[in-house]
This record gives C-alpha cells, sequence and structure tokens, in this order.
C-alpha cells in the first residue's frame, strides 16, 4: 500500500490557526499521545497536528484546503472506539468534534432531537429523558462516548434487542465532504423513499465517507418503568438457550446480555463495588432486562421469565428492583471491556451470528482457543447474536500472538460467516478488522464499496486506510 | 435526454429464449399492454419484450447480454406502484420477477424469511402468522403487490407507525447487478457494522442500481390481538392535532390513519359496502389501531384514547371489535386510491412532513388548491406525517393541468421541503416525480447519487430514466 500524503508545514499550520484560532490548533506533544490512540488494543499511531473546529463551516474550510493539498484527514470522535477508526494511520490531521458539542434543538412536537457530533451520548439521554422522551441506543461507553463516533460505527449496545441501533434513530445528516462540500442526506421524517438512502449509507461509514457535523435523532416515548435480572447458569450454552426461549415466548426484554464467567470474574475483580458473589459452579450469566409502561405488566413479565427459565439449571436469580441496584449490575456489564483492557494485551473481537446460532458460536469459540492455546472472555448482546469476544494474550509468546492469531480469528470469522453472520455487529472494521474483510465480502461487493469510497472522497484524503486500503 | 439504447432484435429474442424458455419470453400485444403501465396515472409506454425469469442465474444470464448489447432493462414486480417505477420508459426489456415467487424459507428460530422478490405481500403475512410470526410491513396494495417491489420503493403502509418500513426488516438482499455479477449486500443478522450499508442503499432504489432476487426479512412475534376506532372529526385539523395528543401521550398506536372527507366519500361511493353512514358535517376521520399481547391491556388503551380525544370535537366514534368488522373498515381505507382513479384522472402525491406539521400541510394543500383550481383528496398515514394527497382533474381543463399544476405541485412541494419534510414517504420519485428532486436535494447530493448510480451500473440500462435522467 502507498499513500502519497503530504506532510503538515508552517504553511498549512498557519492556515489552520487563521480559520480555527491558535487555541484550536494543537501540536504539543501530550496532545499528539493523545490522538495517537483510541481505545483499540494497544496501537498508536500520531497525528501530525489536532484540530478542534468549533462549526460546519470550519470543518468545510479545513477539509476543502486538505484536499486541495493532499493532507490526510482522520475524524475523531471521543476515542472510545474499538476498530482503531480514529487512529491516524498516516500521521497528517486528527480532526477533533469534541468542540461540536451542542445539543441544537430537542423538538418535543414531533420527537426528534438535533445534536452536533460532540454530544456525549449519555448527555444526550439523559436531557431527552428530563421531557419524558427516550433515546435508547446505549453503547456500553455511553458515558463518554459521542454521539457523532455513535453514527460512525452504527453502535449498538444492550437496548438494540428491543429498539435497534443508531441506524434507526438517525433520520437525516449534515456531512461535509472530502472536497469541503457540505450536503444533507435525508429530511426530518420518519419515512422516505426520496432517492438514494445517502443517510443509511454515511451511519457505519466509519469517517471514510464525510465528516458528519449535524445529526436528527428519532426520539420515542420514554418507558416509566424497568426491571432486572441476574440469572447465573451452570451451562454457557444453556444461556443462550434461554434467550432463544424467551423471545419465542413473545416477550420483548429491552436488554438480553450474555456474559461468561471469565467476563464477570474479570470485571469483579477489577470492580470498586461487588453487587454479587459469584458460585465457582456458575459458568455464565444473563442479565434480562424488562422495560414498559404499567409495573404490574412488568412484574408479570418477570413471572413469565422466571417461568420460562425453569426449564434450565439455574444458580439464584437476583433481582434488582432499586436504581442503585440495577445500576450496580450495569456498571459490571459496562466494564468488562474496561477490565480485559487492565488485565491484559487482547484483541476484541464483535462476531454477530443468526441468535440461535449463539451457542454454537460460543463452543467453536472455545474450540480454536483450546487448539491455538488462548484464554478469550465472551460477552454482548445476546439477544442480537451479537458476542464480543475478548482474545487475551495473557502468557501467549510474541510469535504466536502475532502469527498464529491472524490464522485463528481467521478460522473463527469464516465460522461466522457460514452461520449467515459477520464479523462486526458494532464496533466497525476501521483498522484492526480490514485484513479479514474478504471473508464476508467478495471481490465484486469490496469493489463496490471502494468505487462508492471514491464518489465521496475522489483522492483518498479521508480517514485513510480504514475499511478497506 | 438521449439514451442511445438497441432495440431489441430476432437474435436478442432467440437468446432470451434459449435462456429462458420460449414460455418465458413475451412479445403478443396484450402482454406489451399489460406491462406498459403500472397503476401509476394514466401512463403507458410499451416495452419491446417481457421476460419472465425464474431464478437468480438466469436474471443474471438476462443482464450481462443486455449490458453488453445496450439494451433497457426495467425490472418490474407486480405492476402496484404509484411513481412510475415499472414503466419501461426507454422500451426494451420489462423484466418481470412474477415467476420468481416462492418463500425459501420461514426461520421460525431467528425469526427470518428468506424470500424470492415476486411474493405477495400479504401471502408472506399469512404464511408467516400461521407460525406466530408477525411481518407488519402492510402497503396498501398488499393482495397484489411484491416484496420485492416493495424492497425497491421502500414501501410502509399504516402500520409504519409502530413497526417502520421494510428498510427496518430487511437484513440481507441477494442482486444481480447491470452488468450480470451477483452480489451479497449484507448478512442474516440483526446489527451490522462490516463495510458501507449496501443493503440500506439497495432498498428504495427503485430498480435502478440492481436486481433483487433474495431477500432475509427480520419477522417479530405476532401480538395476539387488536382493537380499532374509527374517529369522525368536525375539522380536519383537529384531526391531525389529535394524532400528536395520542402519541405524546405514550401510547404507541400500530396504526393513525387520516382520511378526509373527500376520501372516505369517494371510497364509500365505489365500495359495494357501507360500513358506516358519513354525516353531513363531518370532515375528516382517524383510524386508530392498537394491537398487543393482552386484551384487557388494550381495552384500557381504548379508554385512554376516548379521555384523550375529549378534547376535540368529535362525531360517534366507532369501535370495531369483531374480525369482520375491522375488515370492512380497513377495506374502505385501502379501497381509497383505487375509488380514486375510477373517478377521475388524477395525481398522486406522497408527501411527508415531521408529523406536527401535518395540520399546516394539509391546509396548505387546500390553500394552493383553491388557488389553483383543484380539488384534493386527502388520507394517509398521519402518525409517520405521511400524508397521501390525491389531485383530481375532475373538470379541470387539460391546458390547466398540463401546464400549470406542475407549478402548484412544486408550491407545494417547496412548502413541504421548509417544513423538513420530503417529497416521497413510500411511493418512491420513479418517472412522475423527477422533475421535481432538485425541491429536496442540490446538486452536489443529486450528483452523488448519479455517481452511486454509475458504480452499479455504468452502461445505465437498468431502469433507465428513473429518480433521475
Amino acid at each position: 500500500m502507498t499513500q502519497h500524503f503530504k506532510k503538515v508545514n508552517k504553511e498549512d499550520l498557519d492556515y489552520f490557526s487563521l480559520k480555527l484560532g491558535n487555541q484550536n490548533v494543537k501540536l504539543d506533544k501530550e496532545s499528539l499521545t493523545e490522538y495517537a490512540s483510541d481505545e483499540t488494543e494497544d496501537i498508536s499511531i500520531s497525528p501530525e497536528v489536532v484540530l478542534f473546529p468549533q462549526n460546519t463551516k470550519q470543518v468545510s474550510d479545513i477539509m476543502a484546503y486538505c484536499n486541495e493539498n493532499m493532507i490526510a484527514v482522520t475524524p475523531r470522535g471521543a476515542g472510545t472506539g474499538l476498530s482503531g477508526g480514529a487512529i491516524p494511520l498516516f500521521g497528517g490531521v486528527s480532526l477533533s468534534l469534541k468542540k461540536m458539542d451542542q445539543i441544537l434543538e430537542i423538538d418535543t412536537k414531533n420527537f426528534q432531537a438535533r445534536t452536533q457530533p460532540g454530544v456525549i451520548t449519555e448527555v444526550l439521554q439523559n436531557k431527552v429523558s428530563e421531557l419524558d422522551l427516550f433515546y435508547p441506543v446505549d453503547p456500553a461507553s455511553r458515558g463518554s462516548c459521542f454521539i457523532g463516533g455513535n453514527v460512525a460505527e452504527n453502535s449498538g449496545g444492550p437496548r438494540a434487542v428491543k429498539y435497534g441501533v443508531i441506524k434507526d434513530y438517525v433520520l437525516n445528516l449534515k456531512v461535509v465532504l472530502a472536497d469541503g462540500s457540505i450536503i444533507e442526506t435525508g429530511a426530518n421524517v420518519l419515512k422516505n423513499s426520496t432517492g438514494y438512502n445517502l443517510t443509511q449509507l454515511m451511519v457505519g461509514s466509519e469517517g471514510t465517507l464525510g465528516i458528519v457535523t449535524e445529526i436528527v435523532l428519532k426520539l420515542i416515548p420514554l418507558p416509566k418503568y424497568d426491571k432486572l435480572l441476574l440469572v447465573p447458569f451452570y451451562q454457557p450454552r444453556q444461556a443462550a438457550e434461554a434467550v432463544n426461549t424467551i423471545l419465542k415466548s413473545g416477550l420483548q426484554p429491552s436488554a438480553l446480555e450474555f456474559m461468561d464467567r471469565d467476563a464477570i470474574e474479570l470485571a469483579l475483580r477489577y470492580s470498586d463495588e461487588k453487587p454479587f458473589e459469584l458460585d465457582k459452579e456458575i459458568q455464565a450469566h444473563l442479565i434480562i432486562e424488562l422495560d414498559g409502561n404499567k409495573e404490574e405488566d412488568l412484574m408479570e413479565g418477570i413471572e413469565q421469565v422466571f417461568q420460562l427459565l425453569e426449564e434450565y439449571q439455574t444458580g439464584e436469580i437476583l433481582f434488582a428492583e432499586t436504581a442503585a441496584e440495577k445500576e450496580k449490575l450495569w456498571k459490571i456489564r459496562r466494564s468488562i471491556g474496561e477490565a480485559t483492557k487492565r488485565h491484559s494485551v487482547y484483541k476484541e473481537e464483535d462476531t454477530v451470528v443468526p441468535r440461535y446460532k449463539l451457542p454454537d458460536l460460543l463452543s467453536e469459540v472455545k474450540r480454536i482457543g483450546t487448539i491455538y492455546g488462548f484464554k478469550s472472555v465472551c460477552y454482548g448482546h445476546a439477544g442480537d447474536g451479537n458476542l464480543h469476544i475478548n482474545i487475551l494474550k495473557e502468557n501467549m509468546s510474541d510469535h504466536r500472538w502475532n502469527n498464529e492469531l491472524p490464522i485463528a480469528i481467521r478460522e473463527l470469522f469464516t465460522f461466522v460467516k457460514n452461520c449467515g453472520g459477520t464479523i462486526s455487529g458494532e464496533h466497525g472494521i476501521g483498522l484492526v478488522q480490514k485484513q479479514y474483510l474478504d471473508i464476508v465480502f467478495s471481490e465484486k461487493e469490496l469493489d463496490l464499496m471502494r468505487q462508492i469510497k471514491k464518489v465521496f472522497d475522489s483522492k483518498g484524503i479521508l480517514n485513510p486506510g480504514k475499511i478497506f486500503d
């Protein structure tokens, strides 16, 4: 792969400072280090400069300039990505959307929010919930990740099983293209059959097709109540099977999360609080959440879940009723990624299969792990068939890690593909998964994507080296 | 616009017959007339030949041949389209998907159906409901339209207000491109962040990017009960406002349909059955449907609707409880389009706005009608802000109809755009709306779409002259 990007020089910096103000052009070592990596594994590649535009016009000016001067631009949200999307592979500009952090409008009449990309997901959630509205897309990193980054990666989270992922909420986008032109992808409406769906093409395109500077999101009425169960299983397979049983019953849980023993163990080890004891025979857990507007219906639903679970061998089920109890359980669930990071060098896979295949996928992960000598932490959104697999390096030799693991992952992804699944459910391809893209797409399919990329970014300056080379 | 398509000659016909069999190559006058038009207004343009492939391979063979020989190909579902998408503007081949009418699999474990494009929507709905599953996308033409056509137009229908449109159910597509190559757009999964979303790019692309030959659809559990209300209003504006009141209450109706007096009058006039009397003071109706798994909850919901409606001036509310009563009301609603057609030459617009703007849109339609001298029948999916406007020719002179009406429509669409809306919610742009596309898209946005078209169909043989020139 050869890319001929121009290095950022004095003249370029002067232009950036002129357009953005000195304080929004950062070259200091600390900034360059901070923007060299995101939450993906242990990769670090420094940009040449970090820019902080404050409005669409500034983004447009920068893009037009960089496009003309062939400077690579890597857009960046909060840097919580797990596939290396925000890592500036070719140096150049790291374009942070951090200072575009305004919620521009919450339209309580039409149930819509219009935001800038740098709004933290949880901030938006809290803001709309004060108005009895609900923005249900809820990645584990919601306390720090940005809406813009969520759009770029097509983020999901635990509630996707009932409410869908961010693509199901994005109605319209304002986007700056590589050449600086500004477009709108759709309209602020719930249904749209007007031209090609540029909105959905942009969602999940990982900052390779344009820089999203404004987002119109659908909101829904806030459900009044929710209830949470933590169900321990003696056999991981039974946990995965119970997911199907629950969904077939007609219940619509707002979360159906799976965690294998290693995932919970790690999370508890690095947690200050231990909301429950982990029995030594327990091999997996499900978190089951029900939500709705009538408390008695939820209690009936909970009873129904208990009945459905009778056919499985479960440990003592924890029923979290208060907000504090629920939050403790969710915190454990959300901390698995962070705990893994603290524990060992690791690789995170984001496989997704038709959900009934989940037990098979789990077995296959463990089987491949035994052959290639790695331990894995498996958890994720069982209701969607979306299993996160954290492969731990621990004592594996660098040689095996670097040379054999890619073969193991290829084997795993081939299995996933053969199940009708694919290699990323919500983290994106970015930098670290692109080598495996040929498993799920034919050369023709990849070629279509590359050509679409060219339509939007003819010189290839926008997040170069991501998704494909 | 100049297009240089080759006319279909003897040699071409021999090739088609060789690949498809004689019985699947039709040249008789009756066939050519049948395939010259769809349900769009009174437009008729004859193809040179109608082909009936029976599998993906045959579609691929035909496309490769037509691409090489520069023969225009217009794919066709059931011909129920309302924007002229299936009209063979440049003659050539009308490619009917009628004989690809198999439901290939209903996967009750993963809640998915895999079908060919020629399956009638209602056939699929009935088939999956026998298995307690639900495919909720429900266009008025569901008794005759094809799933493939629904994909092409991103069809919706009354239940979209709760359940979304077909784009929310399409997980994966098998597609034959213009050059005959066969691709899959995604995977059979509920979440996908793997490369660009070709699936959603294909949905709603009106047969201009490829020919869909296999569709994987998400299914959901079948709700056990539904209840239906027909609510007459003395003022259309109040009906539109009541929609917002109901949705703000947190109720999630499975349909919220608006019909103005003229719509109901027409439907009743051409209907065999009159399930209700139309009081002479009544100016509009809402159909309100609630569905769910617990009958008592639905009854409570119905009571809540009655309470919410107390602030409006309504006539006597009709509560349909039996399947037969409900079906009678739905039949009236579904027959409006057909009744309009029988009544007068007309144009059907498919405007969509943020739903709170619906009362304003209604007023604007009538205001413009007064100025330009046309009567209109307004109805549609009020819960989504999707208003169908049938403009009746009646006694309007041909001159005004042909010369002034486009100006009136332009005025209307500009109003829609300024509301944050767009010009098609579920019918597509096709042939008849493309002249207005510049109202909602900038030249840059249109150019992106044209270039995407080129990526998929470099010679422009696939459904030429649709969406844009």
